[in-house]
């Protein structure tokens, strides 16, 4: 959470360098909507309507699918994915309730389940998706309704769920009458593979679903969504109501402006290559630099590398060590709900120019044993 | 929380009419903030060094006092009032504790503590303060650290703490060792009266202030602070990074922009100005139409009026009717923690055109029995 000073390598951040955001479009966008009611008027409780049709538009069922395609009416806006997920854990669950998550998970869904009083239940994920036998005995033996999960390039680790993970999954879940958090914090972040979301195809209305403009269109626009149906939808408008009242019309009228700007295709276009070029150049200093081992998974997707050091290396003492030295990244510990099944660390591409990565590296090796 | 509908008169909305807001100031502060890194840079967690500085600068006391001003450091931005009542409510205390609230009071933060888990102990106010005795009562036998207030032209009553309030109420929270919460939702709306806050004379850091903008600046301007110390600020940032991470951060530069701009003071001028005008016909309206008796108060800032009917008449079901007619206000009931103490309901004199405040009562006074 720390920022980096002058000199510093940046390889903890979650947010994307300015070279990597719509940053001409937003700033038209926010000068455009500071002229219009939203810069004066108050917003909707749920959010401006145009904005709530983007949100369900993007979750159009692709092909054949039993879903009906979800309603701007099923979309809550929310500032931004954290408040998403704490909205989503205080209103369908109380305290004391257990929660399945995958291990190693997002460390903010971690801190906002605990907020919630919630009890995290951990299943194992390897370098796809958790296996549906697991999922199924958590969900049996804690009685958890719940199980939160980034399919797409989830963060730390970049994993991608296949297909027949997918299946195996929303099987379990249907069975069990729990709902999936669907956490697509990556949407705008594939390099080889495109999200397909698991809401799309969500014929039951058993996925809650969470899509964050924070990280794609900018810090500034505090945006996200959450898709719901029935009671599920009813109860976390109600906690937002509570929560937060409504979102600031002009940061919304901003991202409906960048999103339905033919720019912001051309634009994520560009974002591709760019991520590519990052990930490729940062994955081959890690296998050149820290062996070839040290990567379990070069992602499809995402903004992340999650590193294996030898076991037995405290990676929260490299991690100050090599902030002394100048390079800031994230111990892996944090992202484990439990006691973490190896040695760690994850190492951000999006924030940091690509020249620097040789250098970085190179510090974190000089580290190691 | 419904808008109104064209040929409706607004008097139950919380948000001033687009007239009484520095709409230019705000829109210039937009434009020139779209500009600056504020639009693509992310914002620290507690908020932009220059708006803290602002806020903390705001509670410097006046006069001797024993109290040492709050510093920037001491204050933590958040996205609004309402999501400022709802982290203090889930830091200051855990489910099932009491927090004790004078009766009326704002129904959202009845919401939020409600939400929280927390306790509701009524203590009454009439046109001033509730007595020291009862605050020291209700503390002593639900064992509430918390004691939640608007000192200063409360709403919905507009009741005002006189000196010798202050002194008796702090001295019992002082003595019980308890946290006053002092919600400061009207600093800019006083006509014959300045807010003076508790919070400036704070010497023991036992007062958990909150101030919002939005309603001063913009409903755009999602912006508001907590200025807290020691051990509960620490625990309202914990709360703070997990609920939400950070405030957009163009909002915050507008909102320094606007508030350091020398139009902001003769904006404030002029509010004065126009909130008396406003304020002045509607007590005139209601006292004419609906007898000397409906108004035990004429507030001397705020908002609103907190009108009586005759006991019995059920204003929940006079708020319907009248809403048919095309008059929509507040009912009484959503402001009482308890049973309420009579049927009063709310009329909010900063929306409607001041112009149709005598067909607004009249509508009101051909529905009464």
């Amino acid at each position: 959470m720390t920022s980096a000073g002058p000199g510093m390598i940046a390889l903890h951040s979650g947010y994307p360098a300015e070279e990597l955001l719509p940053t001409r479009l937003v700033r038209t966008a926010l000068v455009r909507a500071a002229r219009t009611g939203t810069a004066v008027d108050r917003a909707p409780i749920s959010g401006l309507p145009e904005l709530r049709s983007w949100f369900a538009a993007e979750l159009a069922p692709v092909g054949a699918s039993a879903a009906a395609p979800p309603a701007a009416d099923d979309v809550v806006i929310t500032p931004g994915g954290q408040s998403a997920l704490s909205s989503i854990f205080r209103a369908l669950a109380v305290p004391g309730d257990a929660i399945v998550m995958e291990s190693p998970t997002y460390w903010g869904a971690m801190a906002a389940a605990r907020q919630a009083g919630l009890r995290i239940v951990p299943i194992s994920r390897g370098a796809g998706a958790p296996a549906a036998a697991d999922l199924d005995d958590a969900l049996g033996a804690s009685g958890a309704r719940l199980f939160y999960a980034q399919p797409h390039f989830a963060n730390p680790t970049g994993a991608l769920w296949s297909s027949a993970d997918r299946s195996a999954i929303t099987a379990v879940l249907r069975a069990r009458g729990a709902y999936l958090i669907e956490d697509d914090w990556a949407h705008d972040f594939g390099i080889e593979a495109d999200v397909a979301t698991l809401a799309a195809d969500d014929a039951d209305g058993h996925i809650v679903y969470v899509r964050s403009l924070t990280k794609s269109l900018s810090p500034a626009i505090r945006v996200a969504a959450v898709v719901a149906r029935g009671p599920a939808l009813a109860r976390i408008q109600v906690d937002r109501t509570v929560d937060d009242l409504y979102v600031s019309g002009i940061l919304q009228a901003a991202a409906v402006d960048v999103l339905t700007d033919p720019g912001w295709r051309s634009h994520l276009t560009r974002l591709r290559g760019s991520l590519r070029g990052r990930r490729d150049e940062l994955a081959r200093q890690v296998r050149g630099q820290l062996g070839a081992d040290a990567l379990e998974l070069v992602p499809r997707g995402g903004l992340n590398l999650w590193v294996r050091a030898a076991d037995g290396v405290d990676v929260a003492d490299l991690a100050r060590r090599s902030r002394a030295e100048g390079v800031l990244f994230s111990p892996g510990g944090d992202w484990f709900p439990a006691e973490p099944t190896g040695s760690f660390f994850r190492l951000n591409y999006s924030r940091a120019r690509p020249e620097l990565f040789e250098a970085a590296v190179a510090t974190i090796a000089g580290l190691l044993p």
